[in-house]
């Protein structure tokens, strides 16, 4: 297994190396590189991510990413600049997020119920594209247009994939989300492919609901959801919330993912560089574990995805919640646990 | 005051009914004229709002909307042909909605704290201008766009109302919500002009949040949120939210504002029509009732808005939350409430 690891700003390397000292556990003869890309080098060399690092990258099996993001650097670049620029040269047109109320965790919703959920977000279409301008910048007249790109293809290797994977879950149970009554066009090529694909699928069962009415949905009652498609900023601004209720996003592990596989797929926590708590040993590196867990997930590992998994979830029922230890505390935990019954992965 | 009313479909008619009789408390010698525009008038004429309808509607001070929709109807034909083109048409550019967690009422968080918080979304840009298409439609080269407009004319006219609101109440807090790190043109023209207007009032202090991150800080420490100002899209996701984190939407009332008084402002529960309660007296009609305070605020009847929120303060601190009764006697609550001391407005 060759592992491209960009550990990135703030927080990323602390929780990064965390992750890593698990994975070390399942697969210890995993080949890891470190890319030093993120505020430090672009300070430095002006560089977020040159075309030679991008080639690199392309040579790896997956990627382990820590987060991006510093105040030092103005916002914006480095998200578009290297983030979404790997999501997009990388064709991640899957963002997979689950959401699960692990036992013993504690969210804000004084009673959410049973949560367990996974977000289908496009990854490389939408909103997203860079696609817009502004006409007479800085004028009484000025102009700013954002133009959402959507296309059939897009939409429908999504849409697939998000019923492929109802399929395998217990519930069976699919919801698009989206704005039809107002994004006209973007909704009706996402209601139709979504009732196009549904056709293939019998068996999942095949919800709706608006974007504004699924925020409440996720406060009120977010156990109704299983899996949910949506295009990339709806996905982006649900899975935010859908983080906060099951316990917040020190918790949210994601992967953008080349369904193809022609490309590695990247792995990666939702929540970012945190640089107020950086290197302070005060950062849960457990969405970063949980994002090793997607990523041997995605290489066929099932076994040791599962176990990680496993192990994240003893410890969150049995840690003390209010202080749950240091970075690296809550890492040894996690591998101890890992390594106390696994077999390891080539 | 001229009132123009709109009751529109399902419990719409039920809740505008009781929200009149609080009204009538207030303003006996209001005149009060109903248009029946909705799912029915459509179903048997086809029209949504005819020219002469929309000319009569511009005569009067205000509208009183109930909400509209119906499963009979395709999705969006009302929403875009009678809501949105009342917004646009009569240039509802800020569309008003406060969230407050009364006293007594219990949202979904464990621990919401004192939550006060206003959000003014821009009513009539970005992503709600209809301004996209389908190109190649049902074949598997498709592509929808959806292109979000952003004028600096529309953007400083709602920046500075919230600068305005943010300056007359206590905290005297704004957050721009936006998602410049991606969004880059429309987030720079937001704020830059979010940054022009601030200079006019160096006594408001200034917040920014993603999006994204704002739905989280929405559950997990909605008391940070004065006044909010946000683009269309952005505002219609927030503000469902904040409404579920104060109680429902069956309290969250909205105003539809031209501030310039050029054309009638509308006044609309954020709740939409509810078909499967239509009619069996369960709705709420307390959002309908606070949508008629902000409506006689709008109009200058400061007072009389005060006495009609503090009625509904009252009653919802006071009355049995499991079981608050049926639209009728919650509205025959709030009305004597309302009537037991109150100066009447010409
Ligand atoms: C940092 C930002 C560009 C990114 C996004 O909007 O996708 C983040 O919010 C996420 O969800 O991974
Ligand atoms: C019904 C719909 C068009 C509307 C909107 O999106 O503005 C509603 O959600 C609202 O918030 O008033």
């Amino acid at each position: 297994m060759r592992l491209a690891v960009i550990p990135g700003d703030g927080i990323g390397p602390e929780v990064v190396s965390e992750a890593l000292k698990v994975l070390g556990e399942v697969a210890p003869t995993a080949e890891i590189t470190n890319y030093d890309l993120g505020a430090a080098r672009w300070h430095s060399t002006g560089e977020l991510l040159p075309e030679s690092v991008l080639g690199e990258l392309r040579q790896h099996d997956a990627i382990l990413l820590g987060a991006v993001g510093d105040p030092t650097v103005p916002s914006g670049i480095l998200e578009r600049g290297l983030l979404l620029r790997l999501r997009f040269e990388l064709d991640h047109h899957v963002n997979l997020r689950p959401a699960r109320l692990y036992p013993g965790v504690r969210g804000p919703l004084a009673d959410a119920g049973e949560v367990d959920m996974v977000v289908v977000r496009e990854g490389t279409e939408g909103p997203y594209t860079n696609n817009g301008g502004l006409l007479r910048k800085d004028t009484e007249h000025e102009v700013a247009t954002e133009v959402s790109v959507n296309t059939a293809f897009g939409v429908r290797r999504v849409v697939a994939d998000a019923f492929n994977r109802a399929e395998e879950r217990p519930r069976k149970h699919l919801t698009l989300v989206h704005k039809t009554n107002v994004l006209e066009y973007a909704g009706s090529l996402w209601s139709r492919i979504v009732e196009e694909v549904s056709l293939e699928h019998p068996d999942v069962t095949v919800a709706y609901s608006h974007v504004d009415a699924a925020t409440i949905h996720l406060v009120t009652d977010p156990s109704r959801f299983d899996v949910i498609v949506t295009d990339n900023l709806f996905g982006d601004i649900i899975t935010d919330l859908a983080a906060a209720v099951t316990g917040g996003i020190g918790l949210a592990a994601s992967g953008n993912l080349d369904i193809t596989r022609r490309n590695p797929s990247m792995f990666e926590p939702v929540h970012g560089s945190a640089p107020d708590i950086a290197g302070q040993g005060l950062a849960d590196p457990t969405a970063a574990v949980l994002s090793v867990s997607l990523l041997l997930d995605h290489l066929g590992h099932k076994e040791a995805a599962r176990r990680i998994e496993a192990s994240v979830a003893f410890d969150l029922a049995t840690r003390d919640q209010a202080s749950p230890g240091t970075t690296q505390a809550i890492g040894d935990r996690l591998a101890a646990l890992v390594s106390s019954n696994v077999r390891n992965v080539s």
